[in-house]
């Protein structure tokens, strides 16, 4: 007997800019986003019934429908509304709606700031996401994209020796990855400052990359986690996804010069991945 | 109190090409390899302690000597050969080795086919997963970036419709998605004959998607899926994503002229994305 | 006093599949275009008068409907009918239209070649450029993409060592390639069958790849192109752009291994760029 | 009779980073580095002789020795040692050495800004070009990557309209491109500072797109880039390729909503693309 396992569909790359244009300035909100239901869609796909499948195209107008009036706060509410408004569909038991935010900044202008013009910030992307079922909505929030490096307080010795390991210790090197991380807010807390927590979390997560010193991206990712989570008591748990981006020193001995932590290849290919979870522990 | 959730680490993106070289003609074998360990990595995590943690560096190596004398048949094999490796150290629990293999064919020269240079085929790519763990290795197959089109014999109405939609009810569209698909092999079955697997499996999902009516994506996925388990017995479950790359047809009536299904616009943002396992039912 | 130099402006990335249903078997055609137009634009410029600058939007939607009627044959015409259109707006001296033409084949099925679907071949992609001016139009094909390895017949030796130089001879090496390159065809030659021009110069390169021993990519490079300007008397001329896509060897030693020609490293950065173009001599 | 035409070939895709540790501070430089030679090469390509070809593997030694001692400034200035370097080749006319640098911002840490921590700041590359033969040597710089909107002062209107114009008129529309520009600083000049010249032609280049009022993206060419070499002396010209990265307004009226320059579809898909040299007037 052949049967229908976990399914799920929704709308993807959709993308969407709001410009508010308030009396003093403007504002600009562009966002990516994905909609994504699961619920009673066997007989859709066992017996061709679209009477409950609710196109993706419905979807992609749906979240441009609901911008209109409902992007106004943290893009973290904005998924949430847009993740219950599925769940009017009786049929829809479980929707996802993930954002990522791409930041504009305004641009510098000899008398400040333009009001009306914006230079694009990729140092980073916000990302969020609500996961909404009947009773409760979940919110995580998280960042992609942003590129770090340490040039010192970072080593990686004592590790185990075998018949193909050539790496040699090293008590100083270059750290450098590029954050993926996301972490949950605890459900139940009303009312989140969003933004004032997005912005927290990032910049604790940064901090604390600069100053501690690192035995190994593994630590790094403790370390950097459990910071978070005591610093920030509405974060649940934090998942961070650390590719370590080797930079390799390189030999100049060939042409009778010294390197002492100087002159580095940046590679991407192999790199090494980190992935770890910090949680609170609940008894 | 806080704790360290699911963690796991390896080394990705690891570029390895082997040059077979026969009596009569030479094979190549290109491959991109990942090493993922979880395991007794907590004390690497919360104190520093490295001497349970494998190198990254280690493991590129070990897949590159392994690749020496075990790349010589199957790639789901030769995955699994280096997940098992990694079982050797006594703090791995699991190991996961994902390999995708990029195909190359002999160039057709007036002789017949060069027996040393070769075209890179970039129609899709094979993918093979072993996950080892003490006394169990099971294996996945795959394929990704096969990006296949269906001029007719595709349709999606009876949807609902409710205020936001506006899709208009299409009796025979364009159908396009690049599927990306892994499979399971029922564990347990002794000596498997993978390539010839996957070369079935490849061809009854193309045939599939060739000659069926579809509703909708959804179904499409489930005709897909359940052919291959009725035609495949070792495969016990396939999960399949498929972006509805869209084609929207041009109203070219404002120059005069009519469009019956002849010109289109091709998109990719936004994408439908439907994702679908389907599995034998075990009672 | 400042000037308006060199100008020119156009539409990208037109994205355009066209369908042609025949009574026994549709065929695909899938082309990305790019539009653009050279010529009295300095008051469009200088002073924001915009009475004879053809919209962007136009270019596109031209396209679309050109494509209508005179997409069906060589892509190199279709190049060519819709670069000439331009040269319709007294203003433009000088349009050129590239299209990029992605290739899609039948599926197979047991029936022989579906007549309604189809795989995207990507092993390469057509190129075709038409330049019309007033008197004259000017094509050029090419291809893209073309990933090619020899596993032998490659050596580099014989170079010049300075205080930099470190890499050895090498007397067998691997040799991998991604070609880009094309080639102008003779104007003025009445009724050229692009098509078949196309296969003979693709088969031409691969088959010449494949057979010659060689002594540097630049060598290389003479040798395919002198062979295509000796095959094919309507070919003026052709550039190549060859990449060096390095294949290191590994060197397995430290794990008790040999390594005669079997395990390579593939990169693409750092990468050599070899760049060339072969042309008939003009007395 | 066939010959050879232009020829050059070099190393392209060189990463390097360098670390200056300082006592109180270190700093970070990145760039991605392209050598390619142009000389007396015909030996090699037609003789396969290579007693002349410096390897593309030098070359890349080449930069990362001289990185040591050169890498101290302005990466123009590098850009240009490096190009003069390959001169001293006898069969070299002509190096060219392109240089694109990723910026670093120390991380901000509670006591200012950490000494030994960077993030990337995506917002732009910066690019440098020194084409270098026996007397002489050219610099120009550039920027892209530099993704920049305005949310009002932008229109389009007045331009011809044929069967195939659909396009509205837009008294005021968004505008938004992700810029490149390149410019060529006057020959000659002694000692120009580098990074204050760039500093100022990008935020020339900033300020005049947020303040102009833009009647279309070849005007708005023409004004930031005659703004700039009126603001800039040592500036001869500047090359811009403006993608014109269409916004489009979506019609919300189908769900009873007005939308008066709120939302936004965002595209990449066709592009506009609008290039224009603005240069001083030779008499």
């Amino acid at each position: 007997m052949i049967e229908l396992g976990p399914n799920r569909y929704g709308k993807s790359a959709i993308r969407l800019v709001k410009v508010i244009r308030g009396p003093d300035r403007h504002q600009v909100r562009d966002l990516t986003v994905a909609v994504s239901l699961e619920g009673s869609f066997e007989a859709a796909h066992i017996e061709g019934d679209n009477s409950l499948v609710v196109a993706t195209d419905t979807m992609k107008n749906t979240t441009y429908a609901l911008a209109k009036d409902h992007l106004d706060g943290p893009v973290e509410r904005f998924a949430g509304t847009l993740a219950e408004h599925f769940l009017g569909f009786e049929q829809v038991d479980f929707a996802t709606v993930t954002a990522r935010e791409h930041a504009w900044q305004p641009i510098p202008v000899p008398s400040g700031a333009a009001r009306d013009a914006f230079m694009r910030d990729a140092s980073f992307t916000r990302f969020a996401e609500a996961e909404a079922r009947r009773g409760e909505t979940r919110v995580r929030a998280g960042l992609e994209d942003l590129t770090v490096l340490k040039t010192t307080k970072s080593a990686f010795v004592g590790f185990p020796r075998d018949r193909f390991t050539t790496l040699p210790e090293a008590a100083d090197r270059l750290m450098a990855t590029k954050v993926s991380a996301t972490w949950a807010y605890t459900p139940g807390r009303p009312a989140l400052d969003y933004d004032a927590l997005f912005d927290g979390v990032r910049r604790s997560l940064l901090e604390v990359f600069a100053e501690h010193e690192s035995p190994s991206v593994q630590a790094s990712a403790w370390i950097m986690g459990s910071a978070i989570l005591e610093r920030h008591a509405d974060v649940d748990e934090i998942t961070m996804r650390l590719p370590n981006l080797h930079h390799w020193q390189v030999d100049l001995s060939p042409y009778g010069l010294g390197n002492d932590g100087e002159i580095f290849v940046a590679t991407t290919e192999p790199h090494g991945l980190i992935e770890a979870t910090v949680r609170r522990r609940t008894e």
